[in-house]
C-alpha cells in the first residue's frame, strides 16, 4: 500500500503540558518512525551513543557545518551548541524513515518554509482547566513561569492555522492521540499530492 | 479525540475493477460510516425495506422533491426515477455519521463543488496489468465492453488531481485498504480546516 517510499516530515508542537512526549513515543517505538538526532558540541554523558543521542561533534567541524549551511536550525544553550542537520532529515526520509521533529510553533513555520510538504500537528491539552492544571503539576515551577507558560500557549493558540492537524491529549488516553497521529501518518502517505508521478507509473504498466 | 461531531461527507470513486465495493463494505461494517440511502420510484423487492435499501416513493412525491431542489443528482433508469436527496446526506451527516457516496469521477466532481469538505478518495487497482485482469475476469462480458472500461478508466486518470487521496487495492489485501480508509477518515476529523471554531472552545473553557 505504499504510494511513496519516501519518509514524511513531521513537525510536533505543543505546549509544555500537552503530554506530547508520551504521545511520540508510542509512535517512535513502531519503528518506522524516528526522531531527528540532534547534533551537539556538547561532550557525551555516560552511557550517550554516538549518533543516538546526538552527533557529536567539535565546536570546529560545528562551525564548519553552519559555514557550509548544513543546518535546518540551530543554537547555543549554556555554551553549547545544538542544531539539526538537514542530512539527518533527508538521509531517514530516503530510507523510508518518517522524521519527527519537536519545535516550537516558531521553529514549525521555519520547517513548513524550507518543507512545504512537512505535515505541522499540533497537540494540545483537551481544555484550558486541564492545561493550567498539567502546568500547576509540575511543582518544581515557580508561579511566574507557570503563568509565563500560560501566556506562551494563549499567544500561540492564535497561530493555529498554520497547523495541518489538531490532537487532543486527554488524561489517561495518551494511546488515543497516538492513534490519531498514526493514521495521520497513513492518510498523509495516500494524498494524491504526494504521488505526483502516480498515474505515469500507473500507464508505465501498460504492455501494448 | 473528536475535534468534530459533524460526519465527513466521502465520495468514493474507481473504475470496473478496482475492488471497492469490498473496499467500503468493511468500513461500512464498522457503524460510523453509512451508504447514502437513494430515492427511488421503482417498486420495493421482496425483502426490500424502504429506508434501508432505498427511499421508495411515488413518481408525483420525486417530481416535487426535483421542483423542490432536494436532490443532490437524480437520473431516468429503465423507466424509473433515482436520486441522492440532500436530506438524506445532511440528516446522516449532523447525527455524526460518515456519508460514503460510490460515484463516477464526473459526479464526485458535482460532489466537491457543492460540498467543498467532501473528501474524495480513488481507489485503484495496484497497476494496469491487473485493471485489465479483472475485467477480463468477468466472464460475462463481451471484448467491446472491456476495451470500453479500459479506456474510460485510462480516461479518468487524467483527472486523478481532482481527489485527495488515492488507495491501491491490491489483490487479496483489500483489508490493507479498508484501513487506509479508515486511517483517511480518523486524520480528516483532525484537519485544523475542519475546526475553525477549535480556538475559541478552548478558550471558552478558560475560568477567569
Amino acid at each position: 500500500m505504499e504510494e511513496t517510499k519516501k519518509g514524511l516530515l513531521i513537525v510536533v508542537t505543543g505546549p509544555a503540558g500537552s503530554g506530547k512526549g508520551t504521545v511520540l513515543a508510542n509512535i517512535v517505538n513502531e519503528g518506522d518512525c524516528a526522531y531527528s538526532v540532534s547534533a551537539t558540541t556538547r561532550k557525551p554523558r555516560p552511557g550517550e551513543i554516538d549518533g543516538v543521542n546526538y552527533h557529536f561533534m567539535s565546536v570546529e567541524e560545528f562551525k564548519e557545518h553552519i559555514a557550509n549551511n548544513d543546518f535546518l536550525e540551530h543554537a547555543e544553550y549554556v555554551g553549547n551548541h545544538y542544531g539539526t542537520l538537514l542530512s539527518e532529515i533527508n538521509g531517514k526520509r530516503e530510507k523510508g524513515i518518517h522524521v519527527i521533529l519537536e519545535l516550537e510553533v516558531q521553529g514549525a513555520a521555519n520547517v513548513k518554509r524550507l518543507y512545504p510538504d512537512a505535515v505541522l500537528i499540533w497537540i494540545l491539552p483537551p481544555d484550558y482547566a486541564t492545561l493550567e492544571g498539567r502546568l500547576r503539576g509540575r511543582a518544581t515551577e515557580t508561579e511566574e513561569v507557570i503563568q509565563k507558560r500560560m501566556q506562551t500557549a494563549i499567544k500561540e493558540l492564535g497561530s493555529f492555522d498554520m497547523f495541518d492537524y489538531i490532537v487532543l491529549n486527554e488524561d489517561g488516553k495518551s494511546y488515543e492521540a497516538s492513534r490519531a497521529l498514526r493514521a495521520i501518518i497513513t492518510a498523509e502517505q495516500h494524498k494524491v499530492s504526494r504521488t505526483d508521478s502516480f498515474v505515469k507509473k500507473f500507464m508505465s504498466t501498460k504492455i501494448d
